[in-house]
């Protein structure tokens, strides 16, 4: 959940900060003076969230049970299209995984493909892996371990299936690990490599907060050959999603009609922002369907005048000309963004 | 969060099965016939849950920020006592830290007071740990890692801080861990070594789910030194626990109110259950104010006897004379459980 862009080597004891979106109360204290309320499009989160069913007392007042989290499992499994050999693993959300794996499944030398999002080397470091980043496919061939987040956060880059399933055949050969991490797949669900998850070399997550914009529920899942699966489920152990996400998840998941009509209005969306930030003097860079990645000589000006006027957006630390910007949710947020990249001058 | 009871010794890949209560699912299945709705006495949670307060759609829209981690823990760091030397982390459950434990604090030879809750050594084997299962406080000396549960489940037996405390510093002198899990200490705080949390060997762990009857919403504590906690910290990730559990947990951790009334009540309820227990013959064994410990030659045909009916106990394979019995929660379930145990012939 989340993101961040710190790429870091740390050993243990020492684990590596990363800088992630969605920190609106430390954007509260830097601007106060901003106006209210804030428009966070600091994240990669749809602001068109899933209606919330009713939630039962009960999913509160007792512990879930294993039934609660086989249907839950169910849904995800058709939702995503797992496959007969592979299994699927709730957790608490996708990061649950990220810091995990690295216990879970050890390896001395990883690579990550990059630029992406931070806590990939960062939780591989913690664990005294040696992480490289990387910027091709064919420099992850000598790691243990290699991660390529798919669609890429923040700038979008897609690597097709097939591609994807050659470096898991290249892992295979040698029992090594190829973690994809399809946090933003959702709506492009035929790119999506879950039904190859039965591959021995693959573990496949997906984030369910971001598409649902419910990302306080912390929900995400894991889709692996069953021998994976089964250590990954044995290390989270039992009641490891909570009752509300349990019941939420299992609802949403069934839902293909709102999922296809949020990934319309995503897409509607998207564009419509593009078309906004281009006017500003914006390069449009990459992005997802729930985010877009602008390039501006300027951007930390860009930032910080934004911010002034109440619109919290992504920078990078390491890439000083990118700002990302999630979707507006709704029309104010969508005037405020019009009216801040109006009036003041980029240059 | 729940119980278990299977001590087992076992290696990676291989994780143990650990048996646990509140499987309602497993009970319906097994006894289809029985009346509706089942009475669920199998774990300690209390069945007066704390009232639910309104939950805001922005604690499940939202990814939870540091803010509302930090509101938490400050709202539990008072409850519980922490001391100015020692830091308070949360997590989804006191389960969450148990799984993590072995990971973060790797230790090759491993002592549980036991009969007890079996996840503790369940998780300690399962990282390649020696867990030996032991009898006494002086027989935890030579382990790198001890596992104390106080007071413990099931039979509620009680140690003073002084014995914890010593056998904490017996570990610092050679640097190793002491972990007080007080899941069952919120009604009896005065007995509870939370207050010594800055203490290097130890590391205490607090339950929010069982005493405010909300284990679905996957809530715990650890609180130990600086150091310590910093390091659990970084192993758990951002977000490891959900807007509403954080929302939930800030309320309730601050009700000193609720807390107190809650105590009498079940203090009540207890003696209640141990009075309905006594006269259908069984031997009250122990227990804490949440649960009862009761004993019985038969106890294993009283099982059978009660889940036909409806009621659902917790039963321990090992342990076959043992039954514990958590407290009803309405007067249908004492009407219930009170038939139950007249309706048969325990002999």
């Amino acid at each position: 959940m989340g993101d961040g862009a710190v790429t870091a080597h740390s050993t243990i004891g020492a684990p590596p900060t990363v800088a992630h979106g969605g920190r609106l109360d430390a954007a509260r204290r830097l601007y106060p003076d901003a106006p209210q309320p804030w428009i966070d499009l600091s994240t990669g989160v749809n602001p068109r969230a899933y209606p919330l069913p009713p939630v039962a007392d009960e999913v509160f007042t007792r512990l879930p049970d294993d039934d609660a989290f086989a249907a839950l499992e169910r849904a995800a499994r058709r939702s995503y299209g797992a496959p007969a050999g592979a299994d699927i693993v709730a957790g608490g959300g996708t990061q649950a995984f990220i810091q995990l794996l690295p216990r879970v499944f050890p390896a001395k030398r990883v690579a990550v493909l990059g630029f992406t999002y931070a806590e990939h080397a960062a939780c591989w470091a913690t664990s005294g892996a040696e992480v490289d980043v990387v910027e091709t496919m064919d420099a992850l061939a000598e790691a243990e371990a290699a991660v390529i987040v798919n669609p890429n956060n923040p700038d979008g880059r897609f690597l097709e299936p097939q591609e994807i399933l050659s470096a898991a055949s290249r892992m295979s050969q040698r029992g090594g690990l190829l973690i994809v991490d399809e946090s933003f797949m959702d709506f492009t669900p035929e790119r999506s490599v879950a039904r190859f998850a039965n591959d021995a070399a693959l573990i496949v997550l997906r984030s369910f907060g971001k598409t649902y914009g419910l990302p306080g529920a912390r929900l995400g899942f894991a889709l692996a050959s069953r021998s994976r699966a089964a250590t990954l489920r044995a290390a989270l152990g039992p009641w490891a999603v909570s009752g509300p996400a349990l019941a939420i998840g299992a609802s949403a998941l069934a839902d293909d009609a709102w999922r296809a009509g949020a990934a319309q209005l995503a897409a509607r969306d998207a564009a419509r922002l593009d078309a906004l930030l281009a006017q500003a003097g914006f390069h449009i860079a990459g992005g997802t369907t729930l985010f877009r990645l602008a390039a501006h000589p300027n951007a930390a000006r860009w930032f910080a005048r934004l911010a002034a006027r109440g619109v919290l957006t992504r920078a990078f630390v390491e890439k000083p000309d990118w700002l990302r910007f999630g979707l507006p949710g709704n029309d104010d947020a969508w005037s405020r963004l019009a009216e801040a990249l109006e009036s003041v001058d980029g240059g």
